[in-house]
């Protein structure tokens, strides 16, 4: 007898039989004794309509505007967990809807991104006491305002993994439309293969490596919180990825975990800068709240990824402001990043990066490495090819048997 | 300088256009230093949706699940209210959201069709004091168990009427897609004309008589309140119908107002019945909610007219209980309607009926009066002609001049 938590995504609510799908994996947990509680997100596409109808009337300018943003958008996932109590209901499950705001799901002020400051678990520990599923809308918070907060996209994720860390869950299962975290994007490596286990901080790095399996907000409560989170299919009903504390007995584990790739990014060279115009560069990239990456600065050159989106604001506001520099910009690049505990500390790893791209005729343009991270730069057209590579000679290519 | 609730139905919430359309008529009642509250309904189209996608899951067949459906559909007023204040600012004039529970409207705890017991206007007075437009969502309440709640079809209109009563606003303008009440419905008598005014008493009657154009409840609490209501047209912009307390005046005016025409009810009539009997129908009727109409009751023989669509119902129910009786059902008549304050007492409304009758070569099957309306039922055949008959002998066909 535990307590857990299922997070059903948008795809998962995807209509009534999928619905009805994820209320009989409710229904299974519940069977093996456990006291249950579900997030749940919109289904597919209900949050994008609304965003559309809400541009029709604003582009979103002040705080005042997310915030009726938010109310709108937040809708979605009211719907949701409205039809998931019914289906429960249909399959002999009592069951309620919970809205963010009737938990309540405390968060700060700043609307359509908003962070969690509390939640009040009480409600739901009353209606496990009374053996009734509460189904609880993801995304949504509400702040010291009583106005509707959101999360951010992904932002059920979150909610599910602080509802399980309020709650002292012995585990928080988060269902999507793949069945857990792959060695490398299956769309790219047809060899990738499924990771059994990963821990919160390589998931942290695979996630914001654009892995968007989870958000990865939600990883770091899990983190914190010590929550086991399991990634699985709604769909397949395969056993998914764990994503654990650490390796038991495997503390020492310095393997490459998974790699991933990054094409929507461009490499700003500046040559002909000076320390003045170095602090004037990163003062546009704070103004207009810019995230740069492998970053490198030597005598009179700056050099940073920036995503392509922001490529165009950044530049106009640079030759508004600095003069007498030398700007190149490299667009068919790719940010190849292999992810592992400890990778760092391994010299094979690294031994391995330079005999491959021997091997396969790549050009590392960059390189750049944390503790759990190593990024290369390598031409757009030599990535692909590159990235097989590395996949097979870290050995993760799947094993068919 | 005064105070006024405008109220916007679905179809002036129809589309971008529309909303925007809504909002100018906003900024004009501003522009003449009123302070303005706004009640919307959900686009047309969006209620009809979500309870088909509710019925996927559910027959709605307790509170409970009523409780999830009114979470489930309140969500279209949310949305509308999000979208009015975009327009609203979009063109310049600040505003707000508020759904029933952040007013808050209390409601009793009866689901899907609950009554208002209590409104808190004083967070809509703290917004006429900062001059912040307050945008609130029709339809929706919350009851003692911090439950969604909806007030049944139309209620949106009874929301605006409320709110206007617990401000003790000056007017309360219901935009709809007809610029008024008319004298009959235009679709079968072309002639019918736009009532100008027409008494709280009226207008209950015309309303309950099949005048879709607002919610019954809605006038009762504007009448109880003595809310001054006007229905208008949001596209037409022309002066629409004043629903008052009484003609300034003219305190004897006892003419026929208007003339509703009701199809969708047949005749019942059960022969040889005893009181026993009698008392067994009305517990059916009690028991299925069945609300009947020009009931006569003579020696042996019990008639009323019944909507179509209990008519099933009711005879199956009406089989396993009672035997030995005959029953009668008529299903080709048409029930017409003639109201007026106070036409019973005026003996030419009568007197005209039936020379009307003679005149148009139409029988009249049965009769029914109270104080301000008489019912007439005749066949089906007959109905259009005789309507179109009535309407001009009592002077309401409109003057083209």
């Amino acid at each position: 007898m535990g307590k857990v938590v299922l997070k059903f995504g948008g795809t998962s609510m995807g209509s009534v039989e999928r619905i009805l799908n994820a209320a009989q994996i409710v229904k299974e947990e519940i069977a093996q004794n456990n006291d249950v509680a579900v997030v749940v997100s919109a289904m597919s596409g209900t949050t994008d309509s609304l965003i559309n109808l809400v541009k029709s009337f604003s582009n979103l300018n002040s705080q005042h505007e997310l915030a009726e943003y938010d109310s709108i958008i937040a809708t979605g996932e009211t719907i949701s967990a409205g039809l998931m109590v019914l289906a429960l209901e249909s399959i002999g499950i009592k069951a309620t809807s919970l809205q963010g705001w009737q938990l309540p799901i405390k968060t700060n002020a700043v609307h359509s991104k908003a962070f969690i400051s509390d939640i009040n678990p009480s409600v739901i520990s009353t209606l496990f006491q009374n053996k009734i599923v509460p189904v609880i809308t993801g995304f949504q918070g509400i702040n010291d305002n009583n106005r509707i907060t959101t999360l951010g996209r992904g932002g059920s994720d979150t909610t599910a993994v602080a509802i399980a860390a309020s709650l002292s869950a012995d585990k928080c299962d988060i269902y999507t439309d793949v069945d857990g975290v792959y060695t490398a994007d299956p769309r790219i490596i047809p060899l990738a293969s499924k990771i059994e286990k990963l821990t919160y901080d390589e998931m942290i790095e695979m996630a914001s490596l654009g892995s968007k399996v989870l958000q990865v907000r939600s990883v770091t409560i899990a983190k914190e919180y010590n929550v086991g989170l399991n990634v699985l299919s709604s769909f397949s009903r395969k056993s998914g990825t764990s994503i654990i504390k650490n390796y038991d007995g495997d503390m020492e584990n310095n393997n490459v975990r998974g790699i991933s790739l990054v094409s929507n990014e461009a490499r700003v060279s500046i040559n002909n800068i000076d320390p003045e115009n170095t602090q004037k560069v990163y003062e546009i990239l704070q103004d207009k709240s810019i995230t740069i990456d492998i970053v490198q600065i030597s005598e009179n050159l700056l050099e940073f990824n920036i995503p392509n989106t922001e490529l165009d604001i950044f530049l106009d506001s640079l030759n508004k402001t600095v003069n007498n520099i030398e700007i190149n910009v490299q667009k068919a690049i790719v940010k190849i990043s292999l992810v592992g505990m400890a990778i760092k500390s391994n010299p094979a790893v690294m031994n391995t990066i330079f005999s491959e791209a021997l091997k396969c005729n790549t050009k590392i343009l960059k390189l750049a490495s944390s503790e759990m991270k190593i990024s290369i730069i390598v031409k757009a057209e030599e990535a692909e090819q590159f990235v097989r590579c590395l996949h097979s000679a870290y050995g993760l290519d799947v094993t068919i048997s």
